[in-house]
């Protein structure tokens, strides 16, 4: 099981909306094939299992990181086919929440008559597909926040100064992240004040996902790199009061899109729902404050990832990673786990993580 | 000497103005004696050793934790009796950093034929006595900031929430770190928001630290805990425009003393110097934001403690844990290094000290 889901590590953040598996077939103590899901509409892992193993599959024991799957989506039910190469065991990590399997891949399986096991490894393929899980079970993106301050929480100086106050190190894992993740996500204050790309630089990105602008008032420059280069799709969400001259304007870049919702204000819930339409199964909110501020407030995030620099600048009117309106009650706000920190160059990055509680 | 740092440490806290000392002796491969530097008046760790070794010391090899001293203060040197105890070999972590031992204590050694070997375990040595060795060199104390925030950076929420941000298990750690330096510090915004007593609440404490509060108009209420509650010495420093009427009415209570400064306002240079007089080697900076921010501004601090609680509150306007005017330029800021972080129960422990470069 490892194996499957180092099989199926492979192909991070290139299989949305599906999620990623790995299969691995055994035959008498050999492995006599295995498989990974590479993109969504290619075949299953399941099925490049099969194939690699033709019928030494037979009477074979599967180790698979995801239950089969029972529904006909652009390829045919997994579970038929592991039934039909007469595989005699199958173990999965994990159940699949997708209402449209839930346990129900296990049922055609037992009812062919083959032997299931599930749990191995749980968490690990779990936490493989988090972003899966979440988009399944809630039909709105996983939402990271992202962001990198000061130990005194601070993103910039009183004077407005900020560039670079993390290293190399940890602006490299920004970009790894970006590429895991379906879209990128910054307020318009971002766009104006850092002007920034939003693209990963690392060399053979996976992808480059989505840019999306929160701009209510349509305030993004034309001259924004976000709309002149066209390295990826960019997303602007607007206001009902969005001048139409604007849009035409911005339009005329055929990677940017304008969404304009019917108010002139909006909240977060409004924007993941919409996203959630559109297949963004994975959302990585790098800010600003403010951005940041109403994720916070409405409680909608799965995960922060704060990268720390060893620097204290003080400042009562100095930027902080999150602000906006802010709680009023420490009891609103949500319970969080710390993962284990690491250390980042000079920098350090803390993840933390909604509790169970 | 790994023994001998250890009994050092025994007397943590107890030893100010003069440091942490601990010596073993070693004879034909059997330990004949050993001691620690317990309080300031009392004898040397080297004295306890040879007179716990009596005649055995003859012919020995002394491992002492710090340069046996040369002068004589309430007691005599120690680098005589050494030598008079016909010691044969002296191992010294480190040298003695004040300006009247500083190698001295090394050469009477070897003026009177005793072999000398100094370095060994020359760092933990310096990390023992760092409150000592920056006392002695800069006749100021040495200044830990610690604050409890968010992992955003809050100290509370905008509408000034902040009670138990941090859990148990950080609040014990501060109550331990507090009996180790010699005087505790807040602003008298603390004093007045939070009413704390700035004890330990541990069992059996080394000692209360002395409990200072600036205040530059004399602002802190009789009714205050630090005024009422003589579990240890209050000092107020405050400014030249501090009304007498008040300074004798807080100076009701015994423990508590006025310091009145020849200026309306003062920085915090001025403050160090004058702790440095009275004798204060070391000082734990509990903040408020404003109190910090000024230790940041003006770069004085030697080391920083941050208990990182799992809770994002965001708040433009929420307080941050350094607050005040803050630094303009990044470039201004310290070079920090971040040690190892620890988890304290659900928070974070960060410590910070000041890079080399």
């Amino acid at each position: 099981m490892e194996f499957a889901l180092q099989l199926a590590t492979q192909a991070s953040g290139q299989t949305a909306p599906n999620p990623m598996v790995g299969a691995v077939l055994v035959n008498d103590g050999e492995i006599v094939g295995f498989g990974a899901h590479l993109k969504a509409g290619e075949p299953h892992a399941e099925v490049h299992a099969i194939s690699m193993a033709g019928e030494k599959a037979r009477g074979a024991t599967l180790y698979v990181t995801l239950e089969p799957c029972s529904h006909f989506g652009k390829t045919p039910p997994c579970a038929h086919a592991v039934a039909r190469a007469g595989i005699q065991k199958v173990v999965v990590a994990i159940l699949d929440p997708n209402p449209l399997v839930a346990g129900n891949g296990i049922s055609i399986l037992k009812d062919a008559g083959v032997e299931v096991e599930t749990g191995l490894l749980k968490e690990k393929a779990a936490e493989l597909n988090k972003f899966f899980f979440h988009f399944v079970v809630n039909k709105t993106p996983y939402v990271t926040l992202k962001a990198a301050s000061t130990l005194d929480g601070k993103t910039a100086t009183a004077a407005g100064e900020s560039k670079w106050i993390t290293g190399k190190e940890a602006r490299e894992d920004v970009h790894r992240l970006r590429e895991l993740h379906d879209a990128i996500l910054v307020g318009v204050n971002t766009v104006i004040a850092d002007d920034p790309q939003l693209t990963s630089r690392r060399s053979n990105p996976v992808k480059q996902p989505v840019r999306i602008v929160l701009d209510t008032k349509l305030k993004t420059p034309a001259s924004a790199k976000l709309v002149t280069e066209p390295d990826s799709q960019t997303w602007i969400i607007t206001g009902s009061g969005a001048p139409e001259e604007k849009i035409k304007l911005l339009q005329q870049n055929t990677h940017v899109s304008i969404i304009k919702l019917e108010t002139p204000q909006f909240n977060m819930k409004t924007v993941l729902k919409l996203l959630g339409e559109r297949n963004i199964t994975s959302l990585f909110v790098e800010g600003g404050g403010t951005v940041h501020g109403s994720f916070v407030r409405e409680g909608v995030f799965q995960e922060a990832v704060f990268y720390i620099a060893p620097m204290l600048i003080g400042g009562a009117a100095a930027p902080s990673s999150v602000g906006g309106e802010g709680l009023s009650l420490l009891s609103d706000a949500k319970n969080l786990l710390f993962k284990e920190p690491v250390m980042m160059g000079k920098d350090l990055k803390i993840t933390a993580l909604p509790g169970r509680e």
